[in-house]
């Protein structure tokens, strides 16, 4: 792949950025990584670590020139984000953003693009508990899928420079429509974590102690509560629809294994229990 | 510690009673491991991994002498095996188990125990998603939670020696009721599981093919749909009622969670969110 993009800006430089710029540096991608953010002493320490070569905490000054511009902040913040830049992104280049909803994302970004910018909307599927640089690494993206979302808007050229740029660094590439990838994501990924988090919640609602005595399986199982709370809030507006249509097939499977155990149906229950652990070898022994 | 139980009996040698026997003989703790089962494949692969000296298929025959009998089958099969061996087993001996569920398996138990032996019930926290002994390991006990649950029926010396055991090969004892362990457990551990088996079902049921753009959130989350499916279909016959009240508890805050997403209140949704990651913080990072 040759240097398609010479300058890239990364405004939210955490896990996620933070490893896009390690990935990009490692695979001689780009000539320079420009760092934007809030908290500058975040970008102090990123820019320590060689992710990033300058950083501004004025998303405006920082992006001119850019030729990538990665929008890896929590998706509520993409569309204030994208209107205080948009007049100065330079002609040529490519919006991108890596966040886990995508339609209303899309939606709310595309009309925002300026005339001679593209935009590519991306979703690499990779585990968020933690979200800052300190975990950030340049293999983050090896091996791991990245959902494209491309729509009748998007310029075929910067779709296939995203795409390229995805590979170079590891990843496995599907293409989805946004509103595919929501009502996707809603079941696989939406709602285990709204799961995730009301189950300790369950937990420590019936008496603060109990928590104390969870063994590996519940920790596995919750670790994703660990995860940042405004992404997830954000996540549950913006996709808000397809996670009520997903709550709701849940509760309803999860009363109907409750009435099994009620009528001490044990015969039904192993069934369902058997078909699920099918289910889940399909994905890896581990 | 000395050598109480020159002969130990380990009824069900796969990844809990294999690791029980490993880390005996690694802390020098019995002469001679017995190991009973069906699978004559499975005791001979145990015999070669060094983890039994010797194996009988007849469960009566291979407690003959036996100065500690591990129960460490899944926990439906406890009763019919202890009526089938107590005939043949020594004065002085202990019978102990390693059941998921104490109330049932104790009260099941206790009356079938013949004059002269004793009984103590325990239950090490550990992961249970692999059931072979392929996986077992002498370390498998190490740093874990070992909950060691005696009733008014409990002989003190059995208790205490039950409890030394468990102490020289790395678990942490906690002592509890065993109504208390049903308890506590229906809600950290068996309806975590119920939850992951039937997240998986709700998946599949949607549409097969969505299952696969899991991330490693979602395996993380349902690594524990892959455990024995007969083991969860009894331990949800012998704690029913635990786990249908854990259950409604559950379904009750998930709903409650849908209402707020569904009515928007993103500022109440963010604080459950909280209340919940700061709970799972608790836990520890990982």
């Amino acid at each position: 792949m040759n240097m398609d993009f010479k300058r890239i800006a990364i405004i939210g430089v955490g896990l996620i950025g933070g490893s896009f710029g390690l990935a990009l540096k490692k695979s001689r991608l780009c000539e320079k990584i420009v760092g934007i953010g809030r908290n500058k002493e975040n970008l102090i320490k990123a820019k320590e670590r060689g992710i990033i070569d300058e950083y501004f905490t004025d998303a405006s000054r920082g992006v001119i020139d850019a030729d990538l511009i990665l929008l890896s902040t929590p998706v509520g913040k993409f569309q204030r984000i994208l209107e205080r830049i948009r007049g100065n992104i330079k002609k040529g280049a490519i919006v991108t953003d890596v966040g886990s909803v995508k339609l209303e994302v899309v939606k709310g970004l595309e009309p925002l693009i300026p005339e001679g910018v593209s935009f590519v909307g991306t979703h690499p599927i990779a585990g968020r508990e933690s979200s800052g640089i300190a975990d950030a690494s340049a293999e983050f993206f090896a091996g791991i899928r990245c959902i494209v979302t491309p729509t009748s808007n998007t310029d075929k050229n910067a779709l296939g420079k995203i795409i390229s740029l995805w590979e170079a660094i590891g990843s496995k590439i599907s293409l989805m429509t946004p509103e595919e990838h929501d009502r996707v994501f809603a079941i696989v990924s939406h709602i285990p974590h709204v799961i995730a988090y009301t189950l300790i919640n369950t937990i420590m609602d019936l008496d603060e102690n109990i928590l104390q005595h969870s063994g590996p399986s519940l920790k596995d199982m919750t670790r994703i509560a660990l995860s940042p709370t405004e992404l997830w809030r954000d996540i549950c507006s913006y996709n808000r629809e397809n996670i009520i249509k997903s709550l709701n097939h849940f509760i309803s499977h999860i009363t109907d294994i409750k009435a099994l155990i009620e009528k001490s149906d044990w015969d039904a229950l192993e069934k369902e229990f058997q078909k699920a652990q099918a289910g889940r070898k399909s994905l890896g022994c581990h």
